[in-house]
């Protein structure tokens, strides 16, 4: 994959102890990648969104609780973990509701546990080969959704992607542009269409730059072009990845999903959700049981660079994601294979299958 | 309408031979209220989009020629009707695509040639008039279409609209925007719902603003956010404006419109076009032989305050309008009276009443 991609957005440098991070807060304008050699650096890399997507928050987190517990100098066991917990605690404290960020946390802290008899050199290795191991088995995850999803896929065909499920938020390839990404290896010359993804652009600012960087045909639309191009006959199919799969398929993610699917009914084309495991929340009967986060107003009356849009004062409602109905949703496709409709009886069974 | 309408979009000042055009391009952030005298100030405000929507275009052109030739010195009724030539032509080429201008400059050549023989005071006197009436019949439609409009709302309703068919496109209340403002001085306490309408914002900068301004009840959205409002039942109704509408109904308007109508159709809310007459264009077959203007690319790529906000060289898609399939019109309300489909009939019907 190095034709394709020739950047990643978490790298450990072990040898010079720093984490190197792609700055996706300054995309597509700079492409800068920070060394970091610090907890409080990586802290606030988390917090200044210069990491984002959960699986990437994840690695960093744990790579920095990695980097961090390294340079512990006392030889006293207790110290030794008093340090740790206090670095873990540190960082999950960075993006209080990333779930996968106590994740990664939590299986550092579960190593550390499970080999508290160990020197605390051969704790140290073991922690930086979890840490690895959490980076590693996400572009796993990622590989496999991508073989699934192309297998649904075939050359030529006009692609569409909502907000930015792709390599930038994850270990590498993404969940909704792995297929686009292993398709480009294989010369499917797909024509992808980008929704910008408002208010925070993430489809202007990182799909189609990540997929313009790897040299992938895509094409820039508002989110309100999407009928008219669907409606063109330039759509085969959409991707998008999920924050959260109810146990009967609906699916909870970026604000502007629900819409595209409804869209995509109309026009007879398929809607397929990449959803790692990981998302899937079977605790949770339905999409009406998923509370949505509303952010912030300023979001939509500023632009990008804090210029007013909007009049002042003017009401607004700014839901972080919406919830697309079951009913709309082709397929699901995780790493484990492909699920169809009716979703209960392939969600279960994928769990029962766990146990 | 004085405790709701406290601005106009274009005014004549005779006494002061002034038109007073407010800056729609300098809205939200700033209210600004220009007094133009030449035509070339006028030409500019149009060609600045200080003045925008196509009956706004329109009357602002037809007393601009008004003022202009209104100055005429010599007594030479050859050198008159070249002069008013030299003006038209002058204004006419402001906005080369706006079929309302040339339709009101033509009007006002009417005027003259049907009075040719009359005294250049009395030609003067009525080229006033009728320049007025352009203004006056705008608002009239306007006026019309919102009652209809209204008849088929009620009380508390919760509406949607896309992009700004408004007080400030028109000579007055606008279209869509027309039974909001009627409803309101009447008590209904319309919640109302503004799509932001990218990518030009009409509805951030001017919709959200004049209806603020108004003191009525709006909330601006992104326009990926319609889907949820819609879904979590906070809307009743859509009512949208249009560009043009074919024979059997299918109807040209904002990019994003159709998108709007099909979420409506999945969620079972009527979707209702405010169409003057002057926009139905029974030569128009259907939507397919409507052309679609495809826009510059830096609209999607930069913000309205020209900075990148997408990588550089990205490919883009920008087209101005899409085609709404009449499948999806509930009904098209116009001054004469509101059509339900099939639309072919009733809009046969209405123009053949007209002979």
């Amino acid at each position: 994959m190095n034709d394709v991609l020739n950047f990643v957005s978490v790298r450990l440098d072990d040898e010079n102890s720093e984490l190197i991070i792609l700055d996706q807060s300054k995309l597509p304008n700079e492409l800068i990648y920070h060394h970091y050699k610090t907890k409080e650096e990586i802290f606030k890399a988390i917090t200044g969104l210069e990491v984002r997507g959960a699986p990437a928050i994840g690695i960093a987190a744990a790579y920095g609780l990695y980097l961090d517990i390294k340079k512990h100098e006392s030889s006293n066991p207790d110290d030794f973990v008093r340090h740790f917990q206090q670095t873990k605690d540190f960082l999950a404290s960075s993006r209080p509701t990333a779930v996968n960020l106590f994740w990664a946390l939590n299986r550092m802290e579960r190593c550390l546990v499970n080999n508290k008899d160990k020197s605390l050199m051969e704790i140290i290795n073991l922690l930086k080969i979890e840490s690895g191991n959490i980076r590693s088995e996400d572009e796993a995850v990622c590989f496999s959704i991508g073989e699934h999803a192309l297998s649904l896929l075939k050359p030529t065909m006009g692609l569409l992607t909502h907000c930015n499920a792709g390599t930038l938020a994850t270990a590498k390839y993404g969940t909704a542009l792995a297929p686009i990404y292993l398709g480009h290896k294989r010369g499917y010359n797909f024509r992808v269409y980008a929704d910008e993804t408002r208010p925070l652009l993430q489809g202007a600012r990182l799909t189609a730059w990540e997929l313009h960087e790897a040299g992938i045909d895509v094409t820039l639309i508002c989110d309100n072009m999407a009928s008219i191009v669907m409606k063109k006959g330039l759509v085969d199919a959409v991707l998008v990845g999920c924050d959260r799969v109810a146990a009967n398929g609906d699916t909870a993610n970026k604000i502007g999903t629900s819409g595209v699917a409804i869209l995509a009914k109309r026009y007879g084309i398929p809607f397929y959700v990449c959803a790692p495991l990981s998302t899937i929340d079977i605790q949770t009967a339905c999409g009406n049981d998923i509370e949505i986060e509303l952010r912030k107003g300023e979001e939509i009356t500023t632009t990008w660079y804090q210029k007013p849009m909007a009049p002042s004062g003017v009401k607004t409602y700014n839901p972080a994601f919406d919830v697309t109905d079951a009913d709309l949703i082709t397929a699901i496709i995780t790493e484990k294979g492909i699920l169809y409709p009716p979703y209960n009886n392939g969600i279960r069974k994928l769990f029962e299958g766990d146990k």
